[in-house]
């Protein structure tokens, strides 16, 4: 698995060195980092964690089990200014692009399984340049892909996919689609397929209205839009279910009845994931041609250099892509 | 503890007999109802419950540990139309008011110490010239409260308090307003203080959009709404805090940091409160000249008679009116 660097101001480091303490639970993975500004950080938090530069994704397998492997790649390697915890310089930029780069190309040519990224802080990428406007929309544009991809924050305990993301509520409202929730619900149930090894994936759908709009008498949406778009996933011989009451969705009992809930918006997905795995939900791309994960937090500025950073969401998200590329391998052997 | 019979072709009846089998751990109650109905339910369940006619709240007490106190007042019982479960009988609704303004009078003259309410049908209550729109505004009229009472959802691990309910998420957010969660923020605090023994209430205030709209790029309502509400809380000397992310808002480790949530729509408030606490999770109103509280849920008429219903969370509602009575006994003693 190739992890990438993400911010080098942020936590990326910590969590990167602290996960790999955990390698006996894990498949091997390796990141596209500076090893010396990761030997560095590992002395400075005091980590008894033995770093060694690799020069190809396969020495990683053989030197997992004993110390962290780093690959450093053209430009990532050594970076260009000093790392300063919390304070993202933007001549390191180029080297956190490449690093996202890098793991795309070894994904693509078959010498990684997945790929994992630490957080990323847009603002030191959007000064040098980078033309788009997130991580994920950068990744689909390495990987040639013209249908967006979609985020589905997933754990044990609860799958969700928020059909709309970062903009505002009434936004969000106005652009509900019966497309948009059909799509989502086609490439949820191919992921959870593929990568999930769910032979017949049962899929939720919420409404967008207190009591899922209580047959039109609180909002007509439920109506118009989303059950419409039940209608088209059914047809499509997909197990799918709603438009259901938003508040009925997340009980702990109905929560036994689906394998992933498509939301109507952000935070319809995020506060009961929140709420109920915030430590171990990880953030998975689908609809990409390749297994995609995250830590579902962000680069922590404000903690960076602490060393308090908590590696659990990390360390899920590794988990996750082992276990999801092992799934889309067995789905491609069969 | 005044306990209302409900729809009583509803599930109200099964719940209450069932919780009077845990009358060990419950401060003394009685319920408003017809003996007769009760005991040949009891007998249907099979559940060895001693039903006893009572005929003032005090004998209650007396009895309470052997049998479950019916006290059967004016045009309650009995019931005029035979109950079918499942099937409300419009015949019956002003026996279901009649319960209700018993309660209400009983509390208000200082027999009871707090009202607990089964849920009703408002259709079959409208049918029979109901002039209220709900169980709570009703509860208003009988009080003679001006001020609009407010609804709290609260369990040992989160307490919500929607600012809007019933309406279209649409409407919810064209009608979010500043005076309107001040007033919502002042009515929970003080409830806090008086009802649930908290000297010093700690209030979030939950924003709307996305990330709290991130300083205005994903939604204004935080700052032209929100913000100053937050401001006049403060002003008013409440430790508010907030506009905060709404999906930070209910992480475990979040929900450490405040006594009660005010939030800005019905499913921001019941979505995390009904994935943490469904069972126990207890409806309780703020803002009435007395402690009244209610199970989390409706009178589930598709399974009544079925004799399924789960007694907790109106096992929740008896144990937590009792301690908000005893709380506000000892607010008043001070």
């Amino acid at each position: 698995m190739a992890l990438t660097m993400g911010e080098p101001a942020g936590i990326g480091g910590e969590i990167t060195l602290k996960a790999w303490t955990h390698h006996a639970g894990l498949d091997p993975f390796f990141v596209i980092d500076d090893p010396d500004r990761l030997k560095e950080l590992a002395s400075r938090i005091g980590l008894d964690v033995s770093i060694q530069t690799i020069e190809t994704p396969l020495e990683a397998t053989k030197i997992f089990a004993r110390a962290l492997p780093v690959l450093p790649v053209g430009r990532v390697a050594p970076l260009p200014a000093p790392v300063v915890a919390g304070r993202p310089d933007t001549a390191n930029a180029k080297a956190v692009i490449a690093s996202i780069e890098t793991a795309v190309r070894l994904v693509l040519d078959g010498e990684a399984s997945s790929v994992v990224t630490n957080p990323i802080h847009k603002q030191a990428l959007y000064e040098a340049s980078f033309p788009h406007p997130g991580h994920t929309e950068f990744l689909a544009s390495l990987a040639g892909i013209d249908t967006p991809p979609i985020m589905m924050l997933a754990a044990d305990e609860l799958k969700v996919v928020p059909v709309t993301i970062h903009q505002s509520l009434r936004d969000a409202i106005n652009s509900l689609d019966t497309g948009a929730i059909t799509q989502a619900g086609l490439i949820t149930q191919a992921a959870l397929r593929q990568d999930f090894g769910i032979a017949r994936p049962r899929l939720a759908i919420a409404g967008l209205n207190p009591h899922a709009g209580e047959g039109g008498a609180m909002g007509s949406e439920e109506l118009q839009i989303i059950a419409p778009a039940v209608e088209a996933l059914r047809e499509a011989g997909i197990d799918a279910s709603g438009p259901i009451a938003p508040d009925a969705l997340f009980t702990a009992r109905a929560r036994e009845s689906y394998d992933a809930a498509i939301c109507m918006y952000h935070d319809q997905a995020l506060i009961p994931i929140k709420a109920i795995a915030f430590e171990h939900a990880v953030n998975v791309t689908l609809g990409l041609p390749f297994v995609r994960a995250s830590p579902d937090h962000g680069t922590a500025l404000d903690i960076a250099g602490t060393f308090e950073a908590d590696e659990s969401s990390l360390l899920a998200a590794l988990k996750m892509a082992g276990a999801m590329s092992r799934s889309r391998a067995t789905a491609m052997d069969a």
